[in-house]
């Protein structure tokens, strides 16, 4: 009998729902919009019908093991999601539970970031190591600290949130009320704020002058600069800048083995690795200069999300064997 | 028969040893200069001999169970005093493996922030804390942090140098090679630039105005403070507003349940907390607002760093029993 986990991803935009075995081959996937679902009532109801009819469709012997879940603002301690400031269902929904009672097995619950780290643990390029940084860049920067082995979940379950350290003290107007968050500089959003920043302070030509700020896209300023646009270019410059110094910083507290990037920016590969090292090992302290690996995350990105997910499901379940 | 431990603290000038019971009582304290030693086999064979002479001399039944050992640039996973700047040992020195082969216990050595953080847990104010953070504030400025109740040691055993995270960018020069180091501001050193620097910035009259940058010591800070000499309190404010900041950076890796503050600069109370405290607040991401403890640390001072490094013995043998 072949074991399963479930691993969903809740995003803003949309659910990513897939059945996996535990070598993470992916048996089912499947997605759906987040605002059909106005009440969270709805959404367990639909999504517990949806795991039946999956189940039942798949011909192999199996067992449903348990269902991960990674979600924005999620509290692993809790099964929680609380006041996910981009979700329909507002307050503190207690989403493990409710799913657990309609489908009978445990359901495990962190942020997002939180299950990336644990899905490069169990299925990426972190399979052997005790102590690394995951870094996700998307619209923000999320991030998961992994030391002994152990994920850091904190005193109340929401460690993890470096998107939040302090850059510059006046700086930038970030969501959460903050200025200067390490996420208004490095994040798909972060980087376009610097190319607009360095269009009113330079007068170097750039094609990206000709578009309003609305229209400007984190792939658009990675074309650009892949065509040799200087300000796109220098806006990477100052992203990997922020980024490697931020990190150093990290450093100091986890000394990890390697540190993971992940997610749109990280896919402009050299533009932001370069820069990010650089400046990294410029402000490490000595002794751990040149022994931190910068790596590309080797989660396979349309799948990373259930895979993260997912993988809650079988540590768990060996911590209880 | 009653099982003791052996606590010692290696400073650049003096060595601290104790004997402890499993309970913190100790036995016997004494210290002696470390600039005797100029060989560490010098210090090997004396302090084996002290050893044996103490326990003799001790009426109870007992057995001794280990040593630990704090010590600058201390490494866990290796033993050894590693390329410590203050040490007449150079290189690499592998005390714990050379004081076992000697005394035919097990021998235990960390950095001596990390052993104040096992310290802590073991006697002090973090007895049932799974998640906290030690800042020690001496001359620098040392770190231990405690995640899922495990010390964070790192890939290397050198994890917890949060006195070298960056504060500004071309800040301070600090004694590691860096600019801008924590450590430059906060610390006793710390605090003494920040007086001589608003000597020169502020108009303020002060006490301080009569004292040579060789005369000045954060005592005489604290007593200028407390006597209601502005430019003292400013140097307090500003000393705790880096303080806080930075520890709010750390919260977002570890959501500890409290952050203890210990050594010199600790015990100058209110004008110290006050600020550390109001900023580390104002920067605080919302989800941790008004959760950190801040608190003292409840080790006593003259016994905390042979505390601590017992501890590690104890620590020990239980992961092995």
């Amino acid at each position: 009998m072949q074991k399963l986990a479930i691993g969903i991803d809740i995003g803003g935009t949309s659910i990513k729902y897939g059945v996996l075995t535990e070598d993470g081959e992916v048996k089912l996937k499947e997605s759906f919009p987040t605002k059909e679902f106005k009440e969270v009532d709805d959404f367990i109801n639909y999504l517990s019908e949806r795991i039946k009819h999956s189940l039942a469709g798949l011909k192999s012997d199996h067992k449903l093991v348990g269902v991960g879940i990674g979600a924005p603002n999620g509290n692993f301690y809790r099964g929680t999601i609380e006041h996910a400031p981009n979700l329909n269902w507002k307050g503190i929904v207690p989403l493990a539970d409710l799913l657990s009672k309609k489908i009978k097995v445990p359901v495990y619950l962190t942020n997002d970031a939180n299950a990336a780290a644990m899905g490069e643990m169990t299925y990426g390029g972190a399979k052997n190591m005790k102590n690394f940084i995951m870094i996700t860049l998307g619209t923000g920067l999320g991030s998961g600290f992994v030391a002994n082995g152990n994920l850091i979940l904190g005193q109340d379950g929401f460690a993890g949130e470096f998107g939040h350290t302090t850059v510059f003290h006046d700086g930038r107007e970030c969501g959460c009320g903050k200025k200067g968050c390490l996420e208004t500089y490095v994040s798909a959003t972060g980087i376009k704020r610097t190319v607009v920043k360095l269009l009113s302070k330079a007068k170097t030509d750039s094609i990206l002058r000709d578009y309003s700020y609305n229209n400007i896209t984190s792939e658009q300023i990675y074309k650009a600069a892949m065509n040799g646009d200087q300000l796109a270019i220098d806006a990477f410059d100052f992203t990997g800048k922020i980024l490697g110094m931020k990190l150093a910083d990290a450093i100091t507290i986890i000394s990890p083995e390697a540190i993971f990037l992940f997610g749109g920016l990280a896919n402009a590969g050299k533009l932001i690795f370069e820069p990010t090292k650089k400046y990294m090992e410029e402000y490490n302290f000595p002794i751990y200069k040149n022994k931190v690996k910068l790596l590309s995350s080797l989660l396979p990105e349309c799948e990373a999300a259930i895979l993260g997910s997912a993988s809650l499901v079988w540590s768990n379940e060996k911590k209880q064997h």
